[in-house]
């Protein structure tokens, strides 16, 4: 009999961490004005306990009750906030939390293995970030990284991510064969809300960035994992393959879809169905974002709106081997430490 | 006989100008750094025959190869660029730009009718933009306009629509009875790739905007456009529906779906079916934006990616009765001042 796939969710954030966590942070925050205020991180104090219950009542009773195995697990994106502070606040602040998630997984080492975020800081060189990552990396056994294109929070005042700007942390990333998912945090441009309008932008502002660039002309190895179903970009296919077109780019399937992928954090079956249509089924991991942005549950449906499972089980455009490849197999191609971790564990 | 319905496009700019129109906002630009530059407007001489050409020759013949009869006629929206300059550079041009979409809807009034651009200028108050409103409605026959929530061009510093600020124009739109197409021009910001970006990113921003804010009931009549299939909403439109019931919003039926309306400007036929299974049909607007952003043929179909008829033509989603309200019903629903004007044609 042929197994049945291993449920990879490749796009978790600790998003339920123990209150002391935000308490901490905010005394971080006040310190910014008064430095007298600056809290160590001694203060943060956690038990395993906490950890464990923080899990075990949320993502981890969720994943049971949706049937989903292993999920990469990631800091809170809205908490990353690199817009606040400088390098050094961004610094002990990814510290910690990329702590608090690699404890997360040696508890919990079935269910869930670590992303790193970076210490990213506006107007701040993203080589600075390099030694976070490679704790994170060697130290942590993480898998991936997630690299905010807009660390200001809103206003997009960094280079495009095709410019050299960014390199240093690719070449990190071909380096050490980690993909990125490119994930912004809180909005704090009153135009955009977070997870409504500046999340959904900024997937579809990097897709177009990739489109105009060539960046993988000079890195033909690395990869990025496009969350929210990639934005707009695969409603609007038509228009960013016309785009490419007139550019004079190569097909996006040369261009962009050797090195790019798409998750499926898409609430709703329509969506799913698109993004199974349009884009070629090697580039799609499965993916919920669970708990996240949306948590509620659908009355349209009776589910929740993120429990993307689901969407994915009734599309009729995946056979069961194209499945396999959405719930497992890219996932494996694409984060390779992923895999090995997994064929550690015998899976 | 049924009469086959009247097939309008909601979403046309005058994108082929003659060359003398750029010449001289070039010579206007320059001018900003050297006032004795400043050009007339008497200056700018376009003739009749000019713009007969630059219409038959362009929108009128794709029009009619692709069996399209009357086209929303706009000033091109890149070239719009209120961050250029000051109001007074906005007011000037923005008049030129009218009276020339004015002398267009004059010479062939059987395929095109106006809608302003307004006169905006970053930091400035949307109330300057009033008389030139006024004009183009009263003096033009125009019967709707474009709204640019981002006058800084990829700076998105002025409020969010659903803020005061813009107010008067919304009042004058309901005295009116016109509606607004939310319409962004050339970002100025590297991050933002204009019609692949920003564009895209404004409709979704637009959109979460109006979900966040209660604006319709301060303006139950106000009706908003949103080109460009209304971004990455319906893509979305569970998250969207989603996060309005986290920000315990009416549903989205009730809460936006009497004020906006999607345009059909999705190519390809995937995108179309989306947004015809997901957006209620009242709520949809035939427009191509043809000739815009992607002009190509899309080798996959061997049409044009913006030849938008043939989707909505083929799309399942859609039967008769239901075209014809996408075609014709909905935009002289909309557009109130667009069916008194066919009416007086005697169509």
């Amino acid at each position: 009999m042929k197994q049945p796939p291993l449920i990879i969710d490749c796009h978790g954030h600790f998003t339920t961490a123990p209150k002391a966590l935000e308490n901490w942070r905010n005394q971080q925050i006040a310190s910014i004005k008064d430095p007298s205020q600056t809290p160590k991180v001694a203060d943060l104090k956690i038990s395993d306990d906490e950890l464990r219950e923080a899990i075990e009542t949320n993502q981890l009773k969720l994943m049971k009750e949706r049937g989903s195995d292993l999920t990469i697990f990631s800091p809170r994106a809205s908490f990353m906030a690199h817009h606040i502070g400088d390098f050094q606040v961004s610094s002990t602040w990814a510290a910690i939390c990329n702590e608090l998630v690699y404890r997360v997984t040696q508890l919990f080492p079935q269910h869930f293995i670590g992303a790193a975020m970076l210490p990213q800081s506006p107007g701040v060189d993203p080589k600075t970030c390099i030694p976070e990552l490679e704790k994170c990396v060697k130290q942590y056994g993480q898998v991936g990284i997630n690299l905010n294109p807009d660390p200001s929070g809103g206003h997009w005042n960094s280079p495009p991510l095709t410019d050299r700007h960014w390199y240093p942390i690719y070449e990190k990333m071909v380096e050490y064969d980690i993909p990125a998912m490119i994930h912004v945090s809180t909005s704090c441009n009153a135009c955009f809300h977070t997870t409504g309008a500046h999340y959904i932008n900024a997937d579809t502002t990097a897709i177009m960035q990739l489109i105009q660039g060539d960046l993988f002309k000079d890195f033909p190895t690395l990869r990025f994992v496009i969350p929210h179903g990639g934005g707009a970009a695969p409603y609007h296919w038509g228009r960013y393959r016309g785009l490419a077109q007139e550019m004079k780019k190569p097909l996006l399937s040369e261009h962009l879809l050797k090195n790019i992928f798409f998750d499926t954090c898409v609430y709703h079956q329509p969506g799913i169905d698109l993004l199974t249509k349009v884009i070629p089924v090697d580039n799609i991991l499965f993916a919920s974002e669970m708990i996240g942005a949306v948590r509620g549950i659908d009355p349209e449906s009776g589910h929740y709106y993120d429990d993307t499972k689901r969407y994915v089980q009734a599309t009729p455009n995946l056979n069961e081997e194209q499945r396999f490849k959405v719930y497992e197999g890219n996932a494996r191609r694409v984060f390779p430490r992923l895999d090995a971790a997994l064929k550690q564990q015998g899976r």
